[in-house]
């Protein structure tokens, strides 16, 4: 976001708070405008029942992923107005800005991510498109993980995809062989397997939050933070960092 | 379709209701300006009684595979006049727009697409170069399924193919490994031969369906929703989205 | 051939029947007009009598497995006048235009396409480069029956080559496997060399009425329709789209 | 850097001492506006205390390797202030300017590279993104010591990577077999993982070390050359080229 | 050659015949005309007389594998006259333009482009650099004759390379297999290897002609073809286009 | 060096001649505007005493290689002042200038090339990336041989690397396969680790000329050609080109 972004967010936000009659801009009213901002204005789409239920079910599969997972970001909205292209939304976000990802929080961001797919498998059995944006995030994830962070032990501490910066004017000078592809998009595809397992068991496990969750959405359409943990009955975890505390912990080996 | 494209379509709704002397543009007027201004002014171009034949073989193909395929989109129209490069076209749309496509669907609107060639080699017992568009298209949606979706178990839930957004900035930056394209073509490989045999199986158990449908199109050129439901003895299924009523229910598996 | 080029086409048909004092213009006078606003004018080239023989063996060739070939389009024209870049032409035309081209028909074409050359090899035991644009020809035809028109079975109803419309900015995004390009290499290899062993024993079993077309062309260096039919002794087929007529008939397997 | 940046150095060196009421410009008035000119100005960022303190242990590790490395540069400076992209920088420089580099020299170098993830592995057994550049820079020295200076004796004396300079103007024109590019990326994965086994084992056995020289940049934020050698108990190495002096010494195999 | 090249040509004939005081540009004043536009103005260039010698072999092996290859075009100058970047040439051309070259000519020319680097190493047991336009020259033959004109039974009648026409806008957009490119190869190594071994074994065979024709070379500087063929005592071929007349006649198995 | 080059380099040389008051241009006044005009003017660079005694060690290598082997070209000049990128030279030209270059020729220019880096090896039992230049310059020697001189057993005489010429429009029209790239790699291998282990051995051999060359190379900085020869008690070949006057004899195998 660069500096005209920011007014117009500001300016957003100040019109949301005047139209709600508030004396001041609340976090609501700054969140709408932000939601407003990326997503676009509310289509006034009409969906089937059956859709609207099975979108409830994804989003509440994301969200649901992200409660149990410790260490995860904390879940901040769930949405099921469709927006723009998106037929839902879940907001996930740290107290503080990360500015350095840790291995077993980039699992769990891969895990949440696939938690909208999973719970689609365990409530109909199948899968739909609509998880196209989920798979294309998690993909660069993991790729990034085993391709530039050095997160995978057959690959090791080596840069072996190109960086971003690279830049488009270097069109095929991969200097990789392909046998060191194709050991990247084993590991990729493990990473990405491991975690879709826990991901649907998690939700196996927990169907009656989900379920919860899921009714919760069909009636209210977007939940804040406090009403989605509540309808899901999740306790959020109160020390989302303290894992970091201690330096001399071995990394969870469940996540 | 962008603002002018639909000012265009209106007006040219109104014009085709006002040349037939209907006081309102009716919803026939509506699709023959939507055909036209898609497919282009019928050509006067004369075919031989055999390729005729053969075509309105083809169409039917596609719109009985369509009718017996439980969940497709209803057909709405099926026609046999020429018009800018095709010969013919089968029109089928859901009763209200889908945003998100369930496997089951997109394996159904693959044999559809497959309905005309299947149609062609269960009457012929050969084929012809008629079938390209309809194999592009059904290609591109079993590439997608494999690559971009996660719908094929060898692959799964992983991007492997590049995004359309990607540009052509990048040309033949792929990252993906030759072992996994191996993979890719032999997933879209045996989701296009499941649904070819059983769309040829379709024709072949429905060859009466087939013939008289065919007839009807000779005849007629042009057959609307309920013409070419009748003439094919089907009884369109009244709750098309009954599958997705059904949350716990799994997925069929004859699709 | 756009409207300029029409235009050019019809006054050079008015010039060619002036010269010749015609009346009207004739379907010859336009043949002739066409063939030099495709081909060029007759060069005033010096060809030895041995290059000369093996020209008119090559189109003879070419012709002769047009005739003998059933379904095939009729031979119109052959010529072993040289003109721009060609030293004889051989002419092919349906009795209406085709819009879509059934499998035999295709391989019949490449067939023809190969005929040159078989009768090069049938008549001298070598071949030439004479036939690169032949080649260029069958290989184009046959790359489309594999990639794009699903007539090869080892590749199924599935789109594997780029198509044209693809456009050249979007250099080396091939998203098939060697693998796949192995296999369509080996199909179209197949294909190819069944055509060319039929072409081959169809001209060593009529070697008779190859000798007889080609001294005629010998003679009289351009021959149309019924003077090339008569030459060769053909009795040119009266229903050449019967096969087409027959819609439960198999596919000619001898094709 | 070009002149206009000397000349932005030292001007900013200027500055530097005239805001410490300086009378000349000291070293470190230099390095601190060399530091600023390429890291940025200091991000008045807050870390969470966890992240801080991992942080200080990654650049302890990459001074502490450095350290403990025979013959490889001294550490001048490490800090834990954020700058632009970085949360922390550890520079080594040597005491004259280096134009041609030894292999054990550049082996070191990897290993000092690898200090900081080697040191998050050693501390909290998991990894994190923080890496990626240091992991950028050893993934080229290795590519460069195999590809370009020889220094693999799998491959040999010989260029089989692209020089720098054949410029982005020649892109795919790769003269080099896959089998050796697997080759390459083989060696370099030796190279890299001999390293990091020595990174981790001698911060192994120096945890104490490791330990007080990170609490000494907690408590201080930056420490310059004598106080991190004194933080870390170690003792520079009063000839750091002697090694150089002696030439008929075998290259010490510990390195 | 385009039009004003054809001037300069014309106009650089008649001052090379003005020069030599001749009333008419005779053949030679043509063809040294030709040479100097081709080749460029003779280089005041010393050579040593062992590097002499070595061209004066080299291009007498060209020369005479010209020569005792039936079939082959006639040799019309042999040259060891420095000129460009060229120690020397010979000219080969027929008495009537081709149009359409036989296979067995394109082998010829191919013996005859390796008859340099034969003689050399036939006299020498080494070879040298100079042969590097011969060898891009029969490479582009052979590959030719593989990849585009049908001349190999491995590949048979099938376009495998790209055509000149297709132009340098489609980088990298091979449709070929890695396997079909491989056997383009070892088709092309083949043939190369086949006629290297009678080039080598008709100038083993032929030595004295090899030695006297060089001798020949090395007194006079430049042989016309009468010259040429009598140093080398070769009766030239009366009938240079006879196989060709003999359309029953099989490939001569020898060339 | 086209004419302006040739005019800035005379001009160099007469104001050297100035500068040392020389009547007349001298070889050595031109040597050194040459080398200067070439390298740029000499750098005041401050050499540890052990990086200068290595870099004597590096160009004292590539001499005495040069000087040993039989038929390479003699050494002119042997320096190690800092110019440039570069610490030291070594020049070494034939008395006339080559046009053709005999593979024994070749084959000793890339052991002259690996002499710096075999010298380093044999001396300090280790190596360093000065030799970058050199092994990109031997690298393309051996790949001209092997894929454009046809100097390799198994490639034969075939062009299977684009030319230069081809220019940087065709990016990634290789039309090689990976077989031949493979086997071109392998042959350059071979080839450079022949002349590799020949050059270590030659100067293990005469270590006693190595440390002489080099002692005197340390003391003066610069040495012309008698100086060198005499530093190295070697006693120049009197007939560098013999080799090439005796046309029967074989290649010395030993090269």
């Amino acid at each position: 976001m660069v500096g005209a972004d920011l007014a117009n967010l500001a300016n957003e936000a100040a019109l949301t708070a005047a139209r709600r009659n508030h004396k001041q801009v609340t976090m609501s009213d700054f969140m709408d405008a932000l939601e407003k901002e990326i997503l676009g204005t509310p289509r006034g789409m009409l969906l089937s029942p059956a859709e609207r239920r099975r979108t409830a079910y994804h989003e509440a599969g994301h969200a649901l992923v992200g409660m149990l997972t410790p260490g995860a970001d904390p879940v901040r909205k769930v949405s099921i107005i469709p927006r723009g292209m998106t037929l839902g939304v879940t907001f996930a976000a740290p107290d503080i800005d990360r500015t350095n990802f840790e291995q077993s929080w980039l699992k769990g961001k891969i895990k949440v991510a696939l938690g909208g797919r999973a719970a689609e498998e365990v409530v109909y059995d199948t899968v739909t498109s609509g998880a196209e944006s989920d798979i294309q995030q998690l993909t660069e994830i993991a790729r990034h993980m085993v391709g530039r962070w050095g997160m995978s032990p057959v690959i090791g501490p080596i840069a072996v995809l190109p960086s971003e910066s690279a830049g488009p004017m270097l069109p095929g000078v991969s200097e990789t062989s392909e046998t060191t592809q194709r050991l990247v998009d084993e590991e990729v595809r493990r990473i990405v397997d491991e975690s879709y397992q826990k991901a649907k068991q998690l939700l196996i496990d927990n169907r009656d939050k989900l379920d919860s969750l899921t009714e919760a959405l069909i009636e209210q359409e977007t939940l804040d933070e406090d009403a989605a943990y509540a309808a899901a009955d999740v306790v959020r975890d109160p020390s989302p960092s303290k894992s970091e505390e201690n330096p001399t912990g071995p990394d969870n080996p469940d996540n």
